[in-house]
């Protein structure tokens, strides 16, 4: 995308700075071990709002405000938005607390939390049918009603801006950190993320992870032009169900390396028969001693349980069992890329993979994925 | 105790000190709303083996290696213990750092990721009856058996010792801190913080938080001597199943303010009709301008839903959904606490309010208690 560079970025930081939270960088030895590698864990899920849509629609929102000031005119009468929920809320909140209006158009399949969630940032909640087109097509009824502003949820660029900030935090919270794995939606972190690293260290990778059942970033990526999903994607992870878009696609195609796609398994079991990339003990030992002081370690993997075992544990629910952590399963299609075995055939020295736990708005309510399937840790 | 001094908990953190974790002290802008207080949250959850008893069990069985040395004597030919799980899965992950074998006796009734958590560590488990008496017994039993050394979860010095550790962590991370409130089973964690708070923080109040349920503690306190639970108590809250004993009975008769109990509901579920209390939300808003960077927001509470609705909100779930940290139940002892009606009622200039979330070991193969009661988030 043409214009959206280095300096939007942080503009966007100063901009967010004191305003939202910079999430801290959490480590996992057990995890270390079952990749090979050691992983940062970038915790958007502690973002405001429980995911790091905060950033880009508080970004937009500013600059709006920031925008009619510079101007002598009045606030923006509504900021309107489609979303599967979690930029939903975050637009929500966002506008809440500049006191403008907010219309959010919500699939009506959306996890029942996000959608309470939305309400209870005082926003209007606009239902409509689980596709692109209806999201669009009701959102640009909404606009004209109201007179309202369109915050696109992926393509705005002051969204894609705010969603870079990740970017900038870790590389100084991080500065040893060799690649960083994106969920991809839309693709606005991953873009915000990569105009930020490419230009400031190029050295570092830019991975996308998206579900194997949603995957048209790769499709993109393969046939070197945009390629939407076709139909409706059946994925438990939630939030990257939509496409990515005009604005995404040229940052995406220039300047994100691969992508890796992951089945529906591997986002909530482990793939099996990793045993022989398992690192030795001594060396995962030896990694373990430069950890930050929050490293986390949890108890099954630091005794050497057989990679059998490990095997068969779901990656957002290894998320949860060993860091402790209430990722939703959005954030845990990195995790599974990090740990297939497309990704443990690329050589070790690219040590350091920063993963972004993107999201934790579970709806508890619903955890039958999490219970009723095999493989359950016994 | 006699001889359990502020010397010990300080050794104890010179022995610890680069092989466990300092844990993040996390904050929650719509916890300190419910609360009516600024609530600190001391992630041992985060700890290594997923809970605090790694400080007592590797203080003691570091304090046995050091004696060997010092003596020009062999290690010790293994140590033996008995657990509800979290001492014996710290105590197996310590006496396998060590290189001593460790026999662990653990209730039939234990969570099985406990059971599964100790072997792993490669400990011998040894199966009792879920009751103090079978525990001690079989205890003994192994001890002569194998010629080791017993390190009881919670009345051994060291343990004790080891617990108190995570007060010398909490005073330097929040010197504003004014008051503690730690989930209380055999009492090794609130003794331990105890001796060290009132040590150095004499002003610093210490709460103990028991379930109603098993609040031999609280009757210990009323009648003003050691007064065991009579009958297996049964409480979700299974990791503070077993009683105070004779070593931290003295401390807690001593050193502790005060006991809250709290129901079984209330540790699930937050205590109804408490809108009256909610702080307004400028003086919440004031108090989170003062907030460390890694504070944690949540959407509900930010958005001022009704009192009523939040007030259906289990304590641990409430945990998991807004805070996004996977706590065990008996750590929603120490949340449940500060919300109910009893501890509504002291003044709000104690406004900085420490609770230890002890672990995080959820049996995420039993979630019926979350999924299956009433009044869920909706």
């Amino acid at each position: 995308m043409a214009g959206l560079g280095l300096a939007a970025v942080q503009a966007a930081e100063r901009r967010l700075r004191g305003r939202l939270h910079r999430t801290p960088l959490l480590t996992c030895r057990g995890m270390d071990r079952l990749a090979g590698r050691r992983l940062l864990f970038k915790c958007e899920l502690f973002q405001r709002t429980g995911s790091f849509k905060i950033r880009g629609a508080l970004n937009a929102v500013r600059s709006l405000v920031e925008d009619s000031e510079r101007a002598g005119r009045d606030l923006p009468r509504a900021v309107v938005t489609h979303s599967s929920g979690n930029h939903g809320q975050a637009l929500a909140c966002a506008a809440q607390a500049e006191g403008i209006p907010a219309y959010v158009v919500v699939p009506h399949t959306a996890p029942h939390c996000k959608q309470a969630a939305i309400c209870s940032y005082g926003a209007t909640l606009v239902p409509c049918e689980p596709s692109d087109t209806s999201r669009a097509e009701t959102a640009a009824h909404v606009v004209q009603r109201t007179g309202g502003v369109l915050v696109h949820p992926n393509q705005d660029p002051a969204v894609i801006a705010g969603q870079g900030t990740i970017a900038l935090e870790v590389l100084e919270q991080a500065p040893e950190v060799n690649a960083v794995m994106v969920p991809v939606g839309g693709g606005g972190m991953i873009a915000g993320m990569a105009v930020a690293i490419k230009a400031l260290r190029p050295d570092v990778k830019v991975f996308a992870a998206e579900p194997r059942n949603a995957d048209d970033c790769y499709q993109s990526k393969v046939r070197g032009e945009l390629t939407p999903n076709l139909h409706l994607p059946d994925t438990i992870a939630d939030a990257v169900k939509t496409s990515i878009g005009p604005n995404t696609w040229p940052i995406i195609r220039d300047l994100v390396d691969d992508v890796l796609t992951v089945s529906e398994e591997e986002i909530k079991l482990e793939r099996v028969g990793r045993s022989s990339t398992l690192p030795s003990q001594s060396a995962a030992e030896r990694r373990a001693q430069a950890m930050p002081s929050a490293a986390l370690e949890q108890p099954a993997l630091a005794a050497g349980v057989t990679a059998a075992a490990l095997s068969r544990q779901r990656a957002t629910r290894l998320v949860w069992e060993r860091m402790k952590l209430l990722i939703e399963p959005t954030a845990g299609v990195g995790v599974a890329a990090v740990l297939s075995e497309q990704f443990q055939a690329i050589p070790r020295d690219m040590e350091n993979v920063c993963i972004v736990l993107c999201g934790g708005n579970v709806d508890l309510s619903s955890l039958t994925w999490l219970t009723d399937l095999p493989g359950k840790a016994e």
